[in-house]
């Protein structure tokens, strides 16, 4: 596939007091040093709820503070609009119509009181479970009860995935935690929706992603070291867990990993390095057995063995992921992409993955509604 | 262009008792009656905002009611949406990765009280403005204001905008209103935002509207009278009316016009048919002039010599344009290309132009921010 990421930007996530178009503007400028923004030829915003800022119209926001008339299209399927900015970029550049475009992903999600943000956030679940009284939180804790009664995992195996995610973070200056936590931190934090603990959730965050992409030809005029995207597979599937036949899988993960791989033309034991969907300890636990990194069932035995760790066989979100980095929910695939580039490029530091050639980010909407699937190479 | 439509859908614009996932299903099922759901390929959903109907992640809800894995994505630019989904939709079929697509606009406005659904529209303009107290109508009022202080154009000529609309949207099943009105009731109708009265302003509205869009090769396969997109121009700009040089036109629709008229090698005199975005009348006026309809400021002698009626030389808005059809702002501008569509089919019935070869849709965002203006041809 002819399409490359030959830049990318990326803001500290966590509370940004500044306005969500001056902290989209930040990451674009980041990203926007080795190319100008007049050259760039359409631009792909991801952002999940106008609601949190009182903005929507993005497209016209950024290119006011940009003091720019170009083509910008924003994209949304709830949290994975990041992954879905990169899909249609990605299908710009193959067309041909457009060579240059920069993708930013963005969120400001801490103006509000959380209670609305809840709210807001639960827009994008089916309306018939959360007016009968469920959450996000509810709704992957009913996973994880299932998961547990099915295949034995415990409350310790997603505490490990926090305390990972959580010691990744410390090597990431962008994370919104600096925090290493225990085991027994997790264990013992405030419940949430059993068996979701506190350290289960990733956080409430404003932020913002960008990359710039481009085809082959041109990425080698501006990077000597450009990274492509080998696959991209995208599906969405019905959004309510009562109409699913199982609760421990996400079909739309599943769906859109099989497009995914097909595309890219490598499978599973290829990949290098992932940046999964932590939105709970344990999505990312079900994405790491819908992709395929072991059977449904095993993702314990991974945890158990520290597969998942910085040095492990295949380490899972080295920036720290949802859980620790933080979670602007727009921002969110853009910032997956982000990190695998960096990792790609050797440029991730003190977190950087001893070989990295194949990474893969997972990018998930809602509790599975929606997923996008990206595979990126050296 | 290698891109046709072949099918259209349409509910009853108005107050629509159904929630949003049924409005737009309705809207597909109509146009999926030459082609079922399983051949479709990709979907387009255009909405401008979640917080109406309490339900953003679209495309998992519209897969669940359609009870389909596929892949759906979302585009928002305030009410241009409609336009950009097409424009999306485009460059997928253009890029050859998709051959068949579902483009559906949909929004469901009525649910909530008249003074917050004014307050979510209002996030679709800079938010400084909004925060001094201006509002929609109040920035058209403004660009009113300055074309009649230096064109001379009047509160007639903006009257008698409203009242074509509304004879024409009498000949139109689907429209909101079905309502003949005077140039007196316009004139003596309350004030909202002087000089824009009730009968100056588009109404809140539920609907949904549909197109199935493919490749020439296939849409030969499906219809007899697929009507080919020959050009289609986007363009984003500054939201702000008080950054503007000049605020009697809106810089992004004469650009967008270029862009269409440059890739469909067809200039204004070309048009036989238009569908405007009078989300206000001076906004139908001010397009006429920003598209090359006429030169600026002479879109008041159009007026006056009955040019864009029915039977004028250049029927605009015979579908009885958003003042009398209503004003789903995300099915907005899937809804125009509907009603073009129609008209080169020669299937638009009572309201059918005598020679309707090549149409135009023009779908503006904000108080022109963004705008998508779209040429189809026989």
């Amino acid at each position: 596939m002819n399409v490359n990421v030959i830049a990318t930007g990326h803001t500290k996530f966590g509370k940004d007091p500044r306005d969500i178009g001056d902290i989209m503007v930040d990451a674009c400028n980041q990203a926007l040093t080795i190319i100008s923004i007049k050259e760039i030829d359409a631009i792909y915003i991801a952002n999940f709820s106008s609601s949190f800022s009182n903005q929507c119209h993005l497209p016209a926001v950024l290119a006011s503070k940009l003091n720019i008339h170009t083509e910008i299209t924003r994209v949304e399927s709830a949290c994975a609009s990041g992954g879905l900015a990169i899909k249609e970029a990605s299908i710009a550049i193959r067309s041909g119509i457009y060579d240059k475009i920069l993708v930013v992903g963005a969120e400001k999600m801490t103006s509000m009181l959380s209670g609305h943000t809840n709210g807001i956030i639960a827009r994008a679940a089916d309306q018939e479970e959360i007016n009968h009284g469920t959450t996000f939180p509810g709704l992957y804790a009913l996973m994880a009860k299932r998961h547990f009664f099915e295949y034995g995992t415990n409350e310790e195996h997603l505490a490990k995935i926090a305390v990972k995610n959580h010691k990744n973070a410390l090597k990431n200056p962008n994370a919104q935690f600096h925090k290493k936590i225990s085991i027994d931190d997790v264990l013992t934090s405030a419940n949430v929706a059993s068996p979701l603990k506190k350290y289960d959730c990733s956080p409430i965050s404003d932020g913002a992603a960008a990359l710039v992409m481009c085809s082959s030809k041109t990425a080698k005029k501006y990077s000597d070291s450009p990274i492509k995207l080998i696959g991209i597979g995208h599906d969405v599937g019905g959004i309510e867990l009562y109409k699913r036949k199982e609760i421990t899988k996400m079909p739309s993960v599943v769906n859109a990993a099989k497009k995914a791989f097909n595309m890219a033309k490598v499978t599973a034991k290829d990949i290098d390095v992932a940046e999964l969907h932590d939105c709970f300890t344990i999505a990312e636990l079900i994405e790491m057995e819908d992709i395929g990194f072991c059977k449904k069932g095993n993702g314990k035995q991974m945890i158990e063995n520290g597969a998942t760790e910085i040095d492990g066989t295949i380490p899972i979100n080295p920036c720290g992921g949802l859980k620790a980095k933080g979670h602007p929910l727009g921002a969110t695939g853009v910032s997956q992409a982000v990190e695998i580039v960096k990792q790609l490029q050797s440029e991730a530091k003190e977190r950087q993955i001893a070989t990295a050639d194949i990474g893969l980010c997972c990018n998930v909407g809602g509790s599975g509604g929606s997923a996008v699937i990206s595979i990126f190479s050296r």
